[in-house]
């Protein structure tokens, strides 16, 4: 059984639930094989935060802007499975 | 802080990641205040489960069927804040 747990803290206020949730879905759709569980929690005060197994590994407030979703699953790979390839994932955004 | 969470595990072969995804959603939206986190968890073999803090409150398997977002609300209610009235997902289905 997977031993990966991904949490994403939205802000209820700003209405980030469906940026959320969709984060959660291109996730759980990249690492279906690899993660326990992704969870959404409810926060406030424009708190946008990713972490893994409780390691923040995303803060919408120290990188002053949300994370695209491939940035987020090559940190998720780079602790999870680092030697897989995520096609197009991996490019830079400059390269597409 | 709240101290519910919900977990929705999902048969990722049968693609009910959509599915859970939206009672997710439907979830936070209605406890915004209430739930600590809602969970997305993959799993296999047709199974569709709802947990609230590890108590099993739907099962697809047990009852036959997949369920009701309301219904889904209405279980969480009876636990998480009883004397709450959830609106028009406290009728029954036979009066919508």
């Amino acid at each position: 059984m997977s031993r990966y747990i991904v949490e994403i803290t939205y802000c209820t206020q700003c209405r980030w639930l469906l940026r959320a949730a969709w984060l959660a879905q291109e996730l759980l759709t990249t690492f279906e094989q690899d993660l326990y569980s992704v969870a959404l929690r409810p926060g406030t005060g424009g708190i946008f935060e990713v972490r893994l197994n409780d390691e923040l590994i995303f803060s919408r407030k120290e990188a002053g802007r949300f994370p695209e979703a491939k940035e987020i699953k090559q940190l998720v790979r780079d602790k999870v499975d680092p030697d897989r390839h995520l096609g197009h994932s991996d490019k830079t955004t400059t390269e597409n």
